[in-house]
């Protein structure tokens, strides 16, 4: 054996195995998968009968008429009859259509001896960090020019989620008389007053829309930009002193909005859910510039979960390597942005025209604009550079501009936001009733701090769901004077 | 390549290639690991250099003194000079030896595709719940027979951290005019009081040792068993109504305690962090009778993270399989308990040798006792098992009893528990200041609820490290009064 690995070289030998092996593996695993799914369909239905919880079930509905895998979601005929189709939630399976095209490059093979530990590096500040993690998020915001990790720390999280949390609790003092405020304008991200208010913390609270907020004292004043649900880029809009401003980043990446710029602010929110398309990983960061609030940050993870998963980090360091290398070495494929943003363009189009057709709905509209930065032609909210500008993003060093190639930054006639954002028209006042009646499952904008003339659709799901909605979508004129009709004949 | 195919097995192929690839892999990660391991401990001092928190510096420390493979943790010269030893944390590195020695059984294959929804299994309850991980969770209860499934909900958590956190919110409703009494019996898990205070919670709070305790009203009352620090086994103290229990069952396994039957309570907490040493994928497991409460458990873990890591839970699976073999199959290496119990009984002898020739400190005494629960002899705690059947765990049902095969209850003639609860003798009041200027980090008894006389150390770290901790405790008495004589010196 000691003469064959001498006669070989062993990294030679372990990409002809990995190879084979993994194309092997990538089969078994597929003719598994379809089996998993034939028989989990049939549990569904049987479970979705004894619950109670409508949001769920509604989901478990649409993981029925759900295959796993995407190479099975082939035609769909018409509007897919009675499939029940749940936009509620941002899952972004429509990515696994590139991570399965990508092939074997971003499978990752985890012994059963390694990262035992609670620790992935004890020497840094984050010490469940796992440094090869940190590399590649350092190395995608330099490839992708949207974000300054200079001179920031970097803490990691079970998803943004927690890292939202981390940070309310960093900015909150244990020893303040009353909780602290937290605010953002409406329409918010639905999960802020939710997350913020479930434990009736006395560190914070939540205090609604931050237009309104005009309370004296310090506050947190979130700003999701591109916003989640309206997918506007967004400054700052408390006009008082004592705010602390935390940026959510989730959604300022090349496949939905422009990169203007590269964000600069003291506290930025990422996630791989919408970056990559891994949800399922539960892996956030943050970048922070202040050290003892990227150290509180630390310690409430620590105490909340003791670290984060070190598997789905390393996963996620190998996931962010394919990315990088999508957009310096670009095959037919592309980038992983290139073919995020042309099949969000593609929906957006087939969106608004379903929308024509209908004539019951309408969607936020993005005047037409020019960014002449990179020569790159995009629409996006009036105003949006200069507040950009404003709210603390500064261009690129040309150092990082020479960086960027068009494959992480593709030219684009328009926004492709990772929700659409809808209006019923007069005189419908529930559109998410409107929609749950046609099947649709969408989310109020009653949780967002709006109208519920508004809904918040996910345009991240798998292909055939989508198709079906939008077919579905353009024809409810008709259904809807179908019904009116036929209630006229009972009436009458 | 579709003939090459039909010739023959594809499972056979896949097996070949990856017994090669794995072992090559394994080379690989070797050889990588110790130039990681090389170039992050200088990292490491310089890092150590500029922090300001002392625990995690002296972690910092500790890793600097470990190499982060076994397999390089030769012969210790002497006590191991001037490294500083940390035994503060519960790191159950030791089991890295096994998973090393399980060889490619264990080993994990992500595709990049695999896993990428927040949903698990849309159709369940836990819809986060991997469901392969479900199974083995059942499985491995059965072939070990610590605790009763039938008629459970299982809710998986990050980490038990996490769902020790759930069951609060579980457990305190929403609309209660003052927080719900959180107490377990002194000596108490130190991080029970520091997670459930953090955040300032309207809905529960701390109130200390569940023996003092006499307010009127509703309260949780945790229930550690085998107790953590202590070891002893336990039951409810609290002598009044209205008391809600939840048992952490973190060390309910062969290789720490017998398992004299299979726990039968409402609520219960598992991790693999010290069932197989997997710390670091952050997975835990409750097994919970009441759908409510489970439903409860579900949101919260829904709004702290949506959800748990998918691939932690895919290699939790991936692990459970392989220890559930190594009891039904086992090899020379004999099972994962028997690995772990022969190794923590041999470590436990050189403690009490250590202890006696040092003539300061004390250990609890657990008298030898019988068990003819399965012909297995042990020295459980005075009364322990009439304690076991008034706190609800049942004997196994013939057919359980069945299945258990002595690898994987090891024959036992002692309790061989995680922590050694060391009290220093009098005059020394400050046994983790005393310990500590002999470069030993342990974790005081006043973060338990007790005197800081005890101290909590670990008996879970690796072999080099535990074998300087020993030789250094059993020479402390000399060092002492080389410093007396020294003091008396300066003195005169």
């Amino acid at each position: 054996m000691a003469m064959f690995f001498n006669i070989f070289s062993l990294k030679n030998l372990l990409v002809l195995s990995l190879a084979l092996n993994v194309s092997l593996v990538l089969r078994v695993l597929y003719e598994k998968d379809f089996e998993v799914n034939n028989g989990r369909s049939v549990d569904n239905q049987k479970d979705a009968l004894t619950t109670t919880d409508s949001v769920l079930s509604e989901a478990r509905a649409t993981q029925r008429a759900r295959p796993s895998m995407p190479s099975s979601s082939s035609t769909v005929d018409g509007d897919g009859g009675d499939t029940i189709i749940n936009l509620d939630h941002g899952d972004p399976t429509m990515y696994e259509r590139f991570w399965q095209q990508a092939g074997d490059k971003s499978t990752i093979v985890i012994p059963g001896w390694q990262s035992m530990s609670y620790f992935s590096d004890a020497g840094s500040l984050c010490w469940f960090l796992e440094p090869e993690f940190a590399k590649e998020i350092i190395r995608l915001h330099k490839t992708v020019g949207n974000a300054v990790t200079e001179d920031r720390y970097i803490v990691v999280g079970t998803g943004s989620t927690q890292l939202y949390q981390a940070v309310l609790y960093a900015l909150s003092p244990q020893d303040a008389v009353e909780p602290r405020s937290v605010v953002s304008a409406a329409p918010y991200y639905s999960s802020y007053p939710l997350i913020t208010d479930c434990l009736k913390s006395g560190l914070y609270k939540w205090a609604g829309d931050a237009r309104s907020f005009n309370k004296e004292g310090p506050f947190i004043e979130l700003v999701t930009s591109p916003n989640n649900p309206d997918g506007y880029v967004r400054q700052s809009v408390v006009n008082k002193s004592g705010g602390i401003l935390v940026h959510d980043l989730a959604y300022y990446w090349p496949q939905y909005t422009p990169i203007a710029s590269a964000a600069n602010h003291d506290i930025m929110l990422f996630t791989v859910s919408k970056s990559t398309g891994h949800a399922g990983m539960r892996i956030g960061w943050a970048l922070v510039k202040d050290v003892e609030v990227a150290k509180k940050m630390v310690k409430f993870v620590e105490l909340n979960t003791i670290g984060v998963s070190k598997d789905s980090q390393l996963r996620a360091a190998k996931v962010l390597q394919v990315v990088i290398h999508s957009c310096q070495y670009p095959t037919s494929l592309g980038s992983l942005f290139d073919f995020a943003a042309h099949l969000m363009e593609e929906r957006w189009k087939l969106l608004r025209a379903a929308v024509r057709q209908s004539g019951l709905f309408t969607l936020p509209e993005f005047s037409p604009g020019s960014c002449s930065f990179l020569n790159r032609s995009f629409a996006p909210q009036p105003g949006a550079l200069s507040s950009l500008t404003r709210s603390g993003v500064r261009p690129l060093s040309s150092s990082a501009a020479g960086r960027l190639g068009s494959t992480c930054h593709p030219v684009r006639k328009g926004i492709s936001l990772a929700f659409a954002w809808l209006k019923c028209q007069e005189p419908m006042e529930d559109c998410e009733g409107f929609l749950r009646s046609n099947k649709i499952i969408t989310r109020s904008g009653k949780h967002f701090g709006v109208s519920p003339q508004y809904v918040r659709i996910s345009m991240l799901d798998r292909d055939e769901n989508f198709h079906i909605f939008v077919e579905r979508l353009s024809t409810i004129h008709l259904r809807q004077s179908v019904q009116v009709e036929e209630t006229d004949g009972r009436v009458e």
